[in-house]
C-alpha cells in the first residue's frame, strides 16, 4: 500500500486501529429550557479544561507552535457568535444542546467548505475537532485512550485531530496513518516536529487492516507493508538505523561552518513566512534569513496590517536573528497569492499580471508604510530591504526614490535605523538575469528566484498539469541564467544569493558552489543537510566541469550527467 | 477633435452628414397572406439585385476580397434558415413582413452579441447591413446617393456599412469619419484598399458638424480639424504632398533588391494569416512569406480542416509564390487563441500554458494531419517548416520524428513532396534564445518571434493594462536575446529570421541589419518601408554603434540613443 509521506523516518510496530467513537445524535425536546442550559454550560467548562490540560501536555511534550492550536480551540470556545448561535438555536427551537451544535456546527462547516483557501480549510478541521470534543462530553462517551500505549504501536485512523495528535504517547507511538489529510494539516505538521513517521491520503485502510497487525511504515517515500516478511523487516531495520544515523549527522552539523573542501566559505540561509518559522531557522543553525516573505502579514485577515503591527513583526524576527542578516523582501501580492482586500482585479495571465513591485509602485502609500516599518525596524538588528519581481532599472530607481523619502521623515521625525542598509532585488525575470550586469551597478545584492525564473524563462505554468513536465530546474538555459546573473554581480562588486527552491537542491548545489553563488537560502529543513553536502565537495573540481554541463543540450542530459559524475562521488546523506 | 486613425492618409474637404434614414416599423396584421408574402418574396428579389450590382461594382472599383463581403451578404438572402425564419413568423403570427424580419434579425443579433468574437461581431455588421436593405426596399425609403459627389467630400456618419461604402465615388470622397467602429470593421478595410483616409470612434460627431463645414482628416494621427483656419489648410497640404510623394516613393522601391548602403543583402518578407493576405505580400513585392499563421485554417468553423483542405490552401500560397520561401508555421493554438472544437481547458495562465507545438505533440493525429498536407504541398513551392512555443530539444527531435514518419509513409503511397525540406523553430521562449547555440545544431533556422519573446523576458502579458507600459520592445535584455540568438545561429551555420513585430519597426530595423538578421518577416504593408529604410543605412555604421546600446540601462535610454544617432541620419520616409 502506498500514500502520501507527510513526516519522514520509518517506523515499524502494530497496528492500533483508532477509530472515533459513533455519536448517534437525535433531535429531542426539552421541557426544561433552564436545564438545558446549565447542561450545556457545564459541557463548556469541562471542555476549556481538557483542553487547557491539552495545552500544557502539548506546550511540554511538542511544541509551542503546536500547542497554539489549542489556544485557537479555546477561542473557538470562547467566542460569542458560535457559542451564541447554539444558545439562541436551543431557546428558539426548544430543542437539545447536541441537536443544535450539530446544527449550528454544520452551517459554519458549509460556509467555510465553499471558501478555496488552504488556511480556511484547516480551520474546518478545528471547529469539527472542537464540536465533538463537547458532543463527546454531552453524551457521555470516553474516547479510546492514547496516552497509554506501552509498546511500538502505528495508529491508523480515518483522520486524526490535533487533540487526537496532542495526546500521543511519542516514545511508544511509531508511526501514524490516515485516510484523508495533506502535508498542511495540524497532525502533519505535528507529526513532524514529534518525529513521528506520517503517512496520509491511504484510502480504505481502516478495513483493510486489523489490530495488532505487524506494519512498517516509510514516511519518506508513503510506502507501507502489513504483516511483511523477514526480509523486509531486516531491510527496514537498517533503513531505520540509516535515517536516526543521518538524523545524528546532521545534528552534528549544527554549529559547523558551511565551507567547501577546498575552503570556499558561503551562507546557508532559512526562507520564512510566519513568525514561527524563525524559530526553525535558529533551530536548524541558518545563517540568516535570506527571504521573508511579508505577503503572510497581509492574507487572512480584512484589511491592510498597520505600520506598528508590521514594525513589530519584523522587529521580533531581527532581534532573534541577533547580527545574522535577515532579507525582508516587501510585498509580493498578486499571481497566485490573492489579499481580497487589495482589490487586485482578476486577470487573463495573472503570473505576467500586476504583481509585487508592479503593484507597490503604484500604492504608494501601502508600499510607503510597509518601509518605514522595515526601516524601524532595522535598528534591530541586520535587516536588508529586496523589491520583488523587478523588470526594468526603472523600478529600481523609483523603489530607491521612495526609501529615500521614507528615511528623510523618519530623520526628521528622530527615528532611528540603518542609514546603510543593503537594497537588493529578486532577479527572477529572464531579462533581469540577460541584462545584470547593468542593474548590479544599481542596487547592493541580488537574490536569484528560480521558481519564477524557471517559469518565465521557459513559458510554463508549473501548475498546469497538461505541461508541467516542461518545467525543469535542470534545464542548461536557465543554469546558464543564473551564472550569468552570479558572474554579472560578482563583476560589479555585488553578492549574489539564491532563494528559490533551486538553492536548496542537493543535485544543482554542487553547480551553485561552482559558479560562485554567495548565499544559498531554503527551507529550513534543508539547512544541515546542504551544509553537509557543501562540506563534502570542492570548489575547484566542480568549476572543472561547469561548461561541459552548461553546454549539454537538454534538462536530462544535465540530470544525468550530474548523477554520474558528482553525485556518485559525495558521502550519501 | 480626435479619434482611431483606421485608413491612413489626409483629406480635405467638405462635410456631407451621412443619416441612415429614419424607419418606423409597427406591427400589423395581415388581412392577405398570400399578398404579403409576395410583397416580401419581391423585395428579396429587389434586394439581391441591388447586391449583385454593388458586387461587381465593388469587384471594379475596389478589389476581389471586398466585393465578397457581397457574396456574404446574398448569402444571408438566401440563408433558408434566416428567411425561413421570417416567412414563419409571417404565416403563423399573421403579421407585416416589416414586423418579422426585424424580430427574427433581432433574435440573431443577439446571440452574436453574446459571442465575444471579433468575427462573428463582424457577422452582426453584415445582418444588419442585409436586414435594413429589405427594410427600406419594404418601405419604400430611398438612400442618400453616395455615388453621385461631386466635389472633394467628408462623409460624416454614425456608421457606415460595406453597402454604403462600396457606392461611395473614391475620387471625390477624400474622407470618412464614423462615430462607431474599429480598424478591422469592413468599412475601414474597405476604406484601407480604396486609398480613403479614415478615422473612427468619434463620439457624437454627427451632432458637432454641420454639412458644408470644411473638414481636414488626418488618418495617421486620428486628428479632425473642423473649418481650419488658413494656415492649417497649408500645413495640412503640405503633409498631403508628402504623404502622396511617399506613396511613389514606396512605389519606386518595388522590384529593387533589400540592400543595404554598405552592399549587404537581406530578405524582406511578409507574414500572412488568411489566403487573401498572400495577395497583399506580392502586391507589396515581398521576397517571401516569412509566417504563414496556419491557425487560421482551424478557426471560424466547427471541425478540424482535413487533409485535403489544408493541402489545397498550402499549394495555393506556394504556387502563387513561385521560388520564393513559404515558411509555414505548424498549429499554433492556444493563449489567446480559442479554437472551441479543440476542447483546450481553461488555464490560470493561458500564455504559460498548454499551446502550439505542446499541443500538437500530445494530438499527433492532429500532427500528422498538417505535417502530411504540408509536405504533400512542399511539391508546388518553397516551403519550409517551423515549430512554434519550442522550449526544449525534446520537442523538436519529437517534431522532427514526427516529420520523419509521414515521410515515410508519403514515399510508400509514391506522394511527392521534398525531401529537403528545411525544419525551422520560431525563438520566442528567452530559454531558447539563451541556449540557441546547442538548438541551432538540431534545425535548419530560427524565426525570432519578438511579441512572445518580450512578453516572456519580461514576466509582462502586454493586454494587461496594469503593466503594458513595462512591455517594451526596446529593451535592452530583449535586444541582447535578439542578438544572442542570431550569433548563435550564424555560428552553427543556419539563417536567423524574425517575424515578431519588431522586425517592421523602423527603430529596431537598423540594429537588426547589425546584428546580421537575414530574414525581415512583417505585416505586407510595411515592406516597402522597410527595403526603403534598409537601402538607405549601413550596415558597418550600425555595428559600430551596438554594443554601446546594449549595454544603456533602460528601454528609454536605448529609444532615445536611436532616435539621436539613427534616426536623425536616416531619410525620413
Amino acid at each position: 500500500m502506498e500514500g502520501l509521506g507527510t513526516s519522514v523516518g520509518i517506523g515499524i510496530g502494530k497496528v492500533l486501529i483508532y477509530k472515533e467513537p459513533k455519536m448517534d445524535i437525535v433531535k429531542e425536546n426539552i421541557l426544561d429550557l433552564e436545564l438545558e442550559m446549565s447542561r450545556l454550560e457545564n459541557a463548556l467548562k469541562k471542555a476549556i479544561k481538557e483542553i487547557e490540560h491539552i495545552y500544557n501536555t502539548t506546550l511540554t511534550t511538542v511544541g509551542e507552535k503546536e500547542a497554539e492550536i489549542f489556544t485557537a480551540h479555546k477561542m473557538i470556545l470562547e467566542d460569542p457568535e458560535y457559542i451564541g448561535s447554539i444558545k439562541e438555536k436551543i431557546r428558539t427551537e426548544n430543542i437539545n444542546s447536541e441537536w443544535a451544535i450539530k446544527e449550528v456546527t454544520n452551517f459554519y462547516i458549509e460556509i467555510f467548505n465553499n471558501i478555496e483557501d488552504e488556511y480556511i480549510k484547516e480551520r474546518v478541521q478545528d471547529i469539527k475537532d472542537v464540536s465533538n470534543r463537547i458532543l463527546k462530553i454531552l453524551l457521555n462517551i470516553e474516547a479510546k485512550d492514547l496516552t497509554s500505549i506501552t509498546e511500538k504501536t502505528i495508529i491508523v485512523a480515518h483522520d486524526l485531530t490535533p487533540s487526537d495528535t496532542a495526546q500521543i504517547n511519542k516514545e511508544m507511538v511509531v508511526g501514524i496513518v490516515t485516510e484523508i489529510g495533506g502535508r498542511t494539516s495540524h497532525t502533519s505538521i505535528m507529526a513532524r516536529t514529534m518525529n513521528i513517521p506520517a503517512i496520509s491520503g491511504v484510502e480504505n485502510i481502516i478495513n483493510m487492516v486489523e489490530d495488532n497487525d505487524v506494519m512498517i511504515v516509510d514516511g519518506s517515500t508513503g510506502d507501507i507493508l502489513v504483516n511483511p516478511i523477514d526480509e523486509d523487516i531486516i531491510i527496514y531495520e537498517s533503513k531505520q538505523k540509516e535515517f536516526i544515523e543521518l538524523r545524528k549527522r546532521l545534528e552534528e552539523m549544527k554549529g559547523k561552518e558551511s565551507i567547501s573542501k577546498d575552503g570556499y566559505k558561503v551562507e546557508i540561509a532559512g526562507n520564512i513566512g510566519t513568525l514561527e518559522d524563525i524559530d526553525k531557522v535558529i533551530e536548524n543553525d541558518g545563517e540568516g534569513v535570506g527571504l521573508y516573505r511579508t505577503e503572510f502579514l497581509y492574507m487572512y485577515r480584512d484589511r491592510l496590517p498597520t505600520e506598528e503591527e508590521q514594525f513589530e513583526a519584523y522587529k521580533v524576527v531581527a532581534e532573534k536573528l541577533g547580527q545574522k542578516p535577515l532579507v525582508i523582501r516587501t510585498l509580493d501580492v498578486g499571481g497566485d497569492k490573492e489579499i481580497p482586500y487589495l482589490n487586485i482585479p482578476k486577470e487573463m495571465n495573472p503570473f505576467l499580471g500586476y504583481r509585487a513591485i508592479r503593484y507597490c509602485l503604484e500604492n504608494a502609500e501601502i508600499f510607503r508604510t510597509q518601509l518605514r516599518a522595515i526601516l524601524r525596524a532595522s535598528a534591530y538588528g541586520n535587516i536588508k530591504i529586496m523589491f520583488p519581481m523587478i523588470s526594468d532599472i526603472k523600478e529600481v530607481r523609483e523603489g530607491k526614490k521612495i526609501i529615500k523619502g521614507v528615511m528623510e521623515e523618519l530623520r526628521k521625525e528622530n527615528i532611528l535605523f540603518n542609514e546603510n542598509i543593503e537594497i537588493g532585488i529578486m532577479v527572477e525575470i529572464p531579462a533581469v538575469a540577460v541584462h545584470s550586469r547593468v542593474f548590479a551597478k544599481e542596487v547592493d545584492f541580488f537574490s536569484i528566484g528560480t521558481n519564477d525564473l524557471i517559469q518565465y524563462s521557459l513559458a510554463v505554468d508549473r501548475g498546469n498539469q497538461h505541461i508541467s513536465h516542461l518545467y525543469n530546474q535542470f534545464h542548461p538555459a536557465v543554469l546558464s541564467l543564473i551564472k550569468m546573473t552570479i558572474d554579472n554581480g560578482h563583476k560589479e562588486g555585488i553578492w549574489v544569493g539564491m532563494c528559490g527552491e533551486v538553492a536548496g537542491d542537493e543535485k544543482l548545489i554542487p553547480l551553485l558552489l561552482a559558479m560562485g553563488l554567495d548565499e544559498f537560502s531554503m527551507n529550513s529543513s534543508s539547512i544541515l543537510k546542504a551544509r553537509h553536502l557543501i562540506r563534502n565537495i570542492s570548489k575547484e573540481e566542480m568549476e572543472s566541469i561547469l561548461d561541459e554541463i552548461l553546454s549539454l543540450p537538454t534538462a536530462e542530459d544535465v540530470e544525468k550527467f550530474i548523477d554520474e559524475n558528482i553525485m556518485i562521488n559525495i558521502l550519501p546523506i
